[in-house]
Order: C-alpha cells, then sequence, then structure tokens
C-alpha cells in the first residue's frame, strides 16, 4: 500500500539471503517503525509479541523466519528446532502450520547446504502468492460487497480487528475488497470496532485513513445499536481458522457481531484465503482458542481471562469470499479445494 | 457496603443540611476516595463526569442536588435554573427526570423559606428508598438466581457495565442479588465485563472482590464464547431506562450479550428498581440514546462514535427483577404499577 506517499508492505528482505525487515505494529498507529529481524528468535519474539500479526502475514513470516533459520543453520536438528519454536508462538490461526509444513516440504528433501538459498526463494515466493491472494479477494469480494449499497448512498461497513493489509503481506482479507471499491470511486464509510483488548481496531482506523477511506472507530459494544438502527449495509471480517462446515473462528468478539448482524438482516462476510480453510478439522469447536496474557486487558489485580478468538457457526455467515471464489459457508464439505496441493504437503 | 472494614455508602451527608459526600467513582479502583459536594454546580459536575453514575444513584444525587440548591438560594427562578442544569447531565437514566419531579413536587407549593429543610428530608428519603428498593430486588431476584445453579457446583453469573452497590445508595441492583446469595452461603463466580469505553467492569470486579465473590474480568469481546462454550449459568444486568413493552435501555453492550445469551440457551435477566420504568416511553426506539465525549474511547486522532447506551429488545429478556417482583417483561403494558404514586408526581 501506498503509505506516507511511499508503497510499503509489511514484511519484505531488503537483499536475497538478508534480514528480514518487517513494520513493527505493536508500535502503530502512534510511530511507523521498520524492525529488522537477524534470526529466526526475533522472528518467533515477533510473531508471539505481535509486531506482525494477522493469519495471512503470520504465516508468510514464519516462512521467513524459517528461511533465517536455514541461513545460520541448516542441519535437520536446527530446522526442527525452528520449527517447533515457531509453531508454539501462536496456536490458532493456521496459516502457521500450513507455511511451516510448506517448508518443510522444500528444506527436508535438501542437503543442507542447498538449503537456505530454497527456503528464502520459497519464503519470497509464499509473500508474492499471499499478495495475489489477497488481490483476488480483493477483485472477488468489490462485486459482492457492492451489491448491498443503496442507490446514492455510501456503502456502510462494519469491521472487527483488523483484516487490512497490515493482516497481510499487502491489501489484507476483509478489508481487500474496500479497498478495490474505493479504487473504483464508490463512496465508502466503515465502522472500526475497537477491538479489545489488543484495539486492533486502531490499525484498521489507520490504514482506512491512510487510504482515504471515511470510517469511524467505535467500542466493540457499539455495534449492536449501529445495525438495530438501520446504519450498517454490510459486516466484513477475516479469519484465521476455517473449519470444514464453514464454522469461523476470527477475533474473539466476531460472533457477537455475527449475532447482531442476524438479528438485523444484515449480510456478514468473511473474507480469508485459501490457506486458513482447515479441511481436517470437522467444526469450530475443534479449533483451539488461544488464551493470551491478562496484562493485555488490563494490569489491575484482578482475575483475568483473555480468550483471543472465538468460533462463528457457519449458519451466521452469509458467504466466505476467499481467493478462490465466493463460497456457501455449508459447501466447503463437499467441494475439494482448488489447488489442494497448496494447503498440505 | 462493608469496604475495607468500614459500613459505606455511595452519597451521604455528614450533618443534615450540610454539603453532600460522594465516593468519586472515577478514582476507582485505584483509590477509594471522597469527595465533598458543596452546591448544586458541584454536584452537576460529578453526574455529568460520572464520579457518580448508574441510574438509581444519578436520582439520589439529583435529588441531594436540588438540596444543596434550595440551601444556597430557594427562590423559584434559582430552583428552576438549578432542574434544568441537573437534568441536562445525563439524558439516558430516567431516574434523573423522575427525581427531579418528585422534589419539583416537594418545593414548589412550599414558600422559600421552607424549601431547604424539606428538600433535605425528601433526598434524604429518597435515598432511604433507594435502599429499600435494592434490598427488595436482592430478595425478589436471589431465589431467581439460584433456580439456574447446578447441584455441586458455584453459580456462574455474567454481568454487564456496573449494576452493583456503586451504581446505586447501597447493595445495587443487578448485583443485589448475587450479594445476598453470598450471605446465604450460596457459592458464586461472576464473569466481569470491560464494559468499553469507560471499564465499569472495574468498579463491579473491585466491590465483588471487596465482598470476597470471585470473579473474573473479560473483555466485552469475549461473552459469546463464555456462553457458546456452557460457562455461563445465567447473565443479570441493570436498566437505564425501561418502556412500556419491556425493551430494556441499559450501557452499550448489553443488546449483545442478550443476543448471545438466547443463541446459546442462557438465560437473561434485568434487575430494577420501579423508577426505571418509563410507562409513557411505548418502547425502547423511543429513548433518548447519550452519545459522550470521543476521547472516552481514545485520544488518537480517530473520528469516533461514542454511544452510552443501547437497547435490548423485551423479547431477549427471560425477566424483569424489581422490588415490587418479578415480571414478564410484556407484562408492563397491561399491569398497573404497583404505587404509581411514587413514579409521576
Amino acid at each position: 500500500m501506498i503509505c506516507g506517499g511511499k508503497a510499503m508492505r509489511t514484511i519484505w528482505v531488503p537483499s536475497a539471503l538478508g534480514d528480514v525487515s518487517i513494520i513493527d505494529q505493536t508500535r502503530l498507529p502512534e510511530a511507523l517503525v521498520e524492525r529488522s529481524l537477524p534470526d529466526v528468535e526475533a522472528a518467533a519474539h515477533a510473531i508471539r509479541s505481535m509486531q506482525v500479526r494477522g493469519a495471512p502475514l503470520i504465516g508468510v513470516a514464519a516462512a521467513y523466519a524459517m528461511s533465517l533459520a536455514s541461513r545460520s543453520d541448516p542441519s535437520d536438528e536446527a530446522l526442527e528446532r525452528a520449527q517447533a519454536l515457531l509453531a508454539s508462538t501462536r496456536p490458532t490461526a493456521v496459516n502457521l502450520a500450513w507455511a511451516l509444513a510448506e517448508m518443510r516440504a522444500v528444506w527436508r528433501p535438501l542437503r543442507p547446504m542447498e538449503r537456505a538459498s530454497a527456503c528464502y526463494e520459497k519464503a519470497a515466493a509464499m509473500a508474492e502468492a499471499d499478495v495475489a491472494s489477497c488481490r483476488a479477494i480483493a477483485l472477488a469480494g468489490a462485486p459482492v460487497l457492492e451489491a448491498h449499497r443503496s442507490e446514492g448512498a455510501p456503502l456502510r461497513v462494519l469491521t472487527h480487528c483488523n483484516a487490512g493489509w497490515l493482516a497481510t503481506v499487502d491489501w489484507g482479507t476483509a478489508l481487500a475488497p474496500l479497498y478495490e471499491l474505493h479504487a473504483r470511486g464508490v463512496p465508502l464509510h466503515v465502522w472500526v470496532d475497537e477491538t479489545r483488548p489488543r484495539n486492533q481496531g486502531y490499525l484498521t482506523a489507520w490504514e482506512l485513513t491512510e487510504a482515504g477511506i471515511p470510517n469511524t472507530l467505535i467500542a466493540d459494544n457499539a455495534g449492536g445499536l449501529l445495525m438495530r438502527r438501520g446504519e450498517v449495509d454490510v459486516c466484513i471480517v477475516g479469519s484465521d481458522r476455517t473449519a470444514r462446515n464453514g464454522d469461523v473462528c476470527n477475533k474473539i468478539g466476531t460472533y457477537l457481531k455475527a449475532l447482531a448482524a442476524r438479528a438485523s438482516q444484515v449480510p456478514f462476510y468473511v473474507a480469508l484465503p485459501w490457506s486458513t480453510i482447515d479441511l481436517e478439522i470437522a467444526d469450530g469447536d475443534a479449533i483451539p482458542i488461544e488464551e493470551r496474557e491478562p496484562s493485555e486487558l488490563t494490569t489491575l489485580p484482578f482475575r483475568v481471562l483473555n480468550p483471543a478468538f472465538d468460533v462463528t457457526p457457519a449458519a451466521l455467515v452469509t458467504a466466505l469470499i476467499t481467493d478462490q471464489g465466493v463460497f456457501a459457508p455449508g459447501s466447503l464439505r463437499s467441494r475439494n479445494p482448488p489447488g489442494p496441493e497448496r494447503r498440505r504437503s
């Protein structure tokens, strides 16, 4: 995306086989800070501490992290250790496990001396594939969303968390169709959920504002009122993992917005790359829900529970907008994934 | 309530006709600070800035504020001015308008020199009536809630915002039955919604912890997940205004919890004194929704909308637990309010 007059991605490698650069998202929106990751430990820390976050970006960051690991020690033992370290950082997004499996399929058959360059090339290809995937979501989703716009009025969208370009390598998932509509001159207004406890809504408000898309930040609590008042035409969110039956696991609080959307007959879309679909999991109840530090909510001396995700039942989802097209959530079960060889190795 | 070994109320008058003392709730839970209100302007500021908050307490604070006004200038003009000032502080809770009408019925027929002592006595009586009303809610609600407890396990309650003793003169509304059950030795655990943007959940966690009732603070986003997991036996909240058809206006986000409760077949109760019922309003859509300062949500330079309340349709409410008994929300229409002379003067 263009950001401060400069084309940026969330992750990049300034020179082949070199250190990996990221935007440190824990510093946004106050400051746009680049950070260099010299080794797999730094990359694992970046994922765990959410300097990089968003399911698609976590996958690509893990791929680059394996590339960093193979550069410093390409032995089987070191790479197994690196993979285990990365796998432990975030449990919910399936893209992490998917990316590590993709990388493993590359390095495992090779001799150690061949691994660094092969891993680097694979990670770079996965980053490019993520960008292409998000562009495909943009093109698939734009007409779906635009159909809900009232003649002569802006399309009024509500989104939860950040599933914009900051959550991917570029363009985003849920926000990608909005960037596409904006580029086509379609007027938009986006209600942005604050998204406690980590306030990723600030990231969404920041990137929409940078892109010139009108938006208004609201407390997570406010979306139900707005939908009841008829002030939302459509909801769209991302997904960290989608089960075979179409149940969607996404940032905690997504489910409440899907309930409110259903109650007020507001369509509720989920945008996701195919890599986020986990056909091995029958339904959302089988998805592990990450619990994070109480201090993310408050440092007051209260007992705190801080689950980071929830599950929205497929029945509340109008459609899944993917890089492979738009699907009814219940249709995944019976449909072979397009290009399944990209998912599991 | 007993607080730091000392019996406390949220508002009191240390000596008859003297200044009014409050607990400054903007300082909690970090510090328990008492504040003295010397005049109606200080009292209006205390209400507007939420040093005192909670519909029942707002009503009593406004009554005491009229007592302060009548002490310094008991003329018609001054008291009309004071009433208008107080009426403008918070638009949603009907208790404010109700209390001002009650006070007006006292001072209006009297000669100015008689007003100060009559207003003081009326305000003090209203404070005592609020305590009695909350005790009645405690006794009416305790068996209703206890019926949802599984044998041998704590009753697992979810509440939103603060409808505890801090929201009233003493005892609370939604939390009053919990204090009663705790006193009877019934084991409890309370999930406490943070309640953005003002975080009144901290007040709830603080007062439950002070009372020795186990509780866990959660993000507002987390309640849907907990209900889907079967970790909530019952929800109970307060109300700032309840319409004739049983629609309940309460802190923003209440509606989302009621939707989640219905989806997971968790009973959803609303506890309120009869003074919170507005029989003149047909349904919730007619209730004015206060919009508060964007800075309550964030001081980042984003556009913000900050509505403070939402409406939960009567159809999502299992029952209204009042000081006059337990009612189906749809029964208000056809039932004469017990003691209507207490409501409108």
